[in-house]
């Protein structure tokens, strides 16, 4: 059992923990809690740290207890388990995963594609949120670019509830190459804008369909805005600007699920 | 100018900002940027702390400047503004709000209201981000009980975009005297639940409707859930257990947002 926390391995974790760039560096990242711990793909587990309330809890679980069986962790004590944790109350399970590699031609191929493509998102509630809802409604991929806020960051992983490790996600340099390479497959690009002529429930999303999600604060860049072959409106009443991207999100990606079903 | 930390305005706002206690028991909210106080209605506009530079900007506005000759305002130092402020970089406004107060009885006499009722919910960000939807599709009030986290909570406020100003609001001792109370006005209750039998989009939702949205973490409370006439599901694909809270609550009420246009 692992005690101090001077020792290397809890200063790793929590290296991986603060940092964005030496998660990147190893090409890692972190999920808290049981059910994080139970629903993640055994082949991306690098190892797992528990607490020993936490191991007698997952040692109760057949499941659970077979996955531990087949992978490489260790116990720590209560104090090791906060240090290394983001949450103020950890559950005393923290996996250590490796990143997934998604293929964009294979994910550009799916016969009936739903893609989301996210523009410098910041609220990384709001990207957990979004993958939470893309497993809802079926979403083929998600598409970001590298400005958007780190899908790594442990309050996006908290907030996809699991959904990290089922929906694919790619991280783009350049959104437009990859906005054009869509089109080049035949996806139709929607972006929802404030000067949409249509409402987005008088659209088709029947075919493959892609839908511009643009930065919470400035809304989609004219760069990407002018590549969209269509700009759909979500209808507002009172005096707001805008909606929440999570939500703008979720009202275009549940209309396509509910035109295709 | 305040420009002392020490200033006893200075200590009030600190403690409305840190404490629900002392908010309640003042009657007040703040709400801190230069949008949510050009857009705060005059009448419930206590007082405003600005700083230099902020007062500077809102004079080249006529409008905002009209508005300040009209209400108590007092400059106050940045450092000062810092302190009292919940945002890391301050925008130099702070407005300090009395609290609204909506008549249950005539908010329910809507000829063809659309009610959101939250049960102990949880996230401000989530509750913000509800009243903000709800200003968008319309929604006529949002209902939720006293152990729900606190509408004048600064992150609520702040995810609210403004609509706390919009939106008619009200807490709630007992939300199964509402529910009845609602009923009586011929309001009908659908509650979204997994146990649901019909998709959400597969409901009418023309007549007086309200939607019961349940805890993050637990759902609805099984009494609330036997009070509602209908449980409606959302569809989801994958593993996932449930939506976003917020998610949940705008894909509801904008299926009857599109169903009513």
């Amino acid at each position: 059992m692992i005690t101090s926390t001077a020792n290397a391995k809890v200063k790793q974790v929590v290296q991986w923990q603060t940092k964005a760039k030496e998660r990147k560096k190893d090409q890692v990242f972190l999920a808290e809690g049981i059910k994080m711990f139970g629903e993640a793909p055994e082949n991306w587990i690098r190892e797992a740290y528990l607490t020993n309330e936490a191991l007698e809890k997952l040692e109760n679980q057949p499941q659970l207890k077979e996955k531990l069986n087949r992978i490489p962790w260790e116990t720590v004590s209560d104090e090791v388990m906060e240090k290394m944790a983001d949450v103020q109350t950890p559950q005393g399970v923290l996996t250590v995963l490796k990143r997934p590699q998604y293929n964009v031609e294979e994910v550009l191929k799916h016969p009936n594609g739903l893609y989301l493509v996210l523009e410098n998102l910041q609220d990384p509630g709001n990207l957990g949120t979004i993958m939470r809802t893309s497993e809802g409604a079926g979403v083929t991929a998600v598409i970001m670019n590298k400005t958007t806020v780190d899908i790594f960051n442990p309050k996006t992983i908290r907030a996809t509830m699991g959904s990290i490790y089922r929906v694919p996600f790619i991280l783009e340099d350049d959104l437009q190459e990859m906005i054009q390479n869509m089109k080049e497959n035949q996806v139709k690009i929607f972006a929802a804008h404030l000067l949409g002529e249509t409402y987005f429930t008088g659209c088709s999303f029947q075919t493959p369909t892609a839908f511009l999600i643009g930065n919470e604060g400035n809304g989609l860049s004219k760069e990407l805005t002018e590549m969209a072959d269509s700009l759909v409106k979500i209808p507002m009443e009172g005096k707001l600007e805008s909606l929440n991207a999570a939500v703008a999100a979720a009202l275009l990606i549940y209309e396509a699920k509910r035109q295709r079903s």
